[in-house]
């Protein structure tokens, strides 16, 4: 038996695996990080232990807990390094985890984990070199070559939010300018309306909201877009036209079987992701993308919670 | 014995290695490429004769004939698929040679063996990840991932000369706007200084090439530009601008432990590489650059012939 957790800032997933993938149990629970690093941790292990009980599961039958963090994590010692979304820095999350459960345990990005999941455990071919991107509030990549993830010289391999799609572009909170996050993030797109309607702006987009900015998001946007409304007609084009130039240049310059594509935007828009395939045939070496699949995620939360719990034992594809 | 070809538009180069890797003997030779695919072919397999009679080096020492080709290289088959330098279009350069030969021939990209010959050559320590810049006429790239020349799904991994880096930038002969290739490129620099100055622009590059647009190169648009030419000037600060962009793109995307710069234009400047280094860390998250080293090319020629003759036998880092 595994254990993989979800460890985001604004939940904890938790869920009980069989060695052949099946999530057998669940627990969540909001993360409350004002507790600290102490309190969040004591937090993931007493849902750890409450999930074992309930499913009759003593900590003797799970091999391994993997723990998917957002964050940098130390190569070597498994070290939250920097998780701003936790506000933890330098967190010995393995070592305390182990000492307190008695369980081998392994400290993973959660984007990195997610990619391994969907590529394990939610397609049916194994490809050699998968690039996973996922388009959420802001924008998380994770590379799979040679079937295994690829994690670089400081294990932060995959930073695909904080390229630069435009050196003149839209200023990004890394402190760089013209990001793909920047262009395509949930928070930048809403963002960037949002600030116009506080302007004053009407458009077709303050009907679909009923003037509500709490539920303005990226699918309301992408409507207004297709019922004419000027100022989201704008906003959208240039989403599809930046997120179409990112997969082209995960296209040119890695060359990868499949591209999947997950995250809220992806995944609560209706046309954003076969014209910006569009965009990207239109831009990239023919060579490059023939043999390319561009895929939707398949696993929904599961796949961070599958992925981290296997990733301690990568398999050739 | 090795032998290693670096069949290029304009030249080939042959040399004779030993196993350890020691160039022990080459023939050069232009490359007539108006003879066709067989006179290449022919003009190739005659370069191999000679120099092995030269050195008094049988056929049957020869382990291994590489050839590394400007041009996408069918994976499986080695056919040269598409080789627009050669004009040649699935070219069945393996079998061919092989049959002429009756020794082993392995027909790679010239980028990834000049990369791979870097690799393992070129410096003391090979690190697990290192992505190869070669800026020329035009840009190339070569990917290793774990100590292993990394291809892609169709051969064709590493193009980084086409990732756009501005959508909205200048043309690309590839079709696309605002690639990498078409900032910085020698060619494209070199064209867009030559116009004007065929459209009668003066400064100071007009005293420095006296005049004569055939000597033309990225070295003096630099100097001029250090000078206080204002073309060369704007012209130069796009040039370090892109660069950068592109090596802050590979340290967040791949995090590699070094970036190794190659190609007439990285070597034939002054100041390009130190400055675009700063252009990068002012773009770059700070931990994907953290462990990063970046390297001048070390071996020159050498690279590709030493490259290909090794390709064969990758070993781990």
């Amino acid at each position: 038996m595994r254990v993989g957790i979800d460890l985001g800032g604004t939940k904890i997933a938790v869920g009980l695996v069989d060695d052949s993938g099946l999530v057998i149990g669940r627990r969540r629970s909001p993360t409350l990080r004002d507790r600290g690093y102490g309190g969040v941790k004591d937090a993931v292990i007493s849902l750890i232990r409450g999930l074992l009980e309930e499913h009759a599961v003593p900590l003797s039958r799970v091999s391994i807990v993997g723990v998917a963090a957002a964050g940098q994590i130390d190569g070597t010692t498994q070290e939250v390094l920097f998780a701003p979304n936790l506000g933890w820095v330098k967190a010995p999350l393995k070592d305390d985890m182990e000492s307190a459960l008695g369980v081998p345990v392994c400290v993973e990005n959660d984007v990195n984990a997610a990619t391994y999941g969907e590529w394990r455990f939610g397609s049916t071919d194994r490809v050699d070199n998968l690039v996973g991107v996922f388009v959420g509030t802001g924008i998380g990549g994770g590379l799979i070559f040679g079937g295994r993830v690829y994690k670089g010289a400081t294990n932060v391999g995959g930073e695909l939010g904080h390229i630069t799609l435009n050196p003149w572009g839209y200023r990004c909170n890394c402190g760089n300018t013209g990001c793909f996050e920047a262009y395509c993030g949930g928070f930048y797109v809403t963002s960037r309306i949002r600030q116009r309607i506080e302007e004053g702006y009407r458009g077709k987009i303050w009907d679909l909201i009923s003037g509500d900015l709490e539920v303005l998001h990226p699918g309301f946007i992408e409507e207004a877009a297709a019922l004419g409304d000027e100022l989201c007609g704008r906003t959208w084009r240039e989403v599809v036209e930046y997120l179409g130039v990112a997969l082209q240049n995960i296209a040119n310059l890695l060359n990868p079987q499949v591209i999947l594509l997950g995250g809220r935007v992806v995944l609560g828009t209706r046309g954003l992701v076969e014209e910006a395939i569009e965009v990207m045939r239109r831009r990239a070496m023919p060579a490059s993308i023939e043999g390319l699949t561009i895929e939707r995620t398949k696993l929904d939360e599961d796949a961070t919670i599958l992925g981290v719990a296997f990733m301690n034992e990568q398999i050739q594809p």
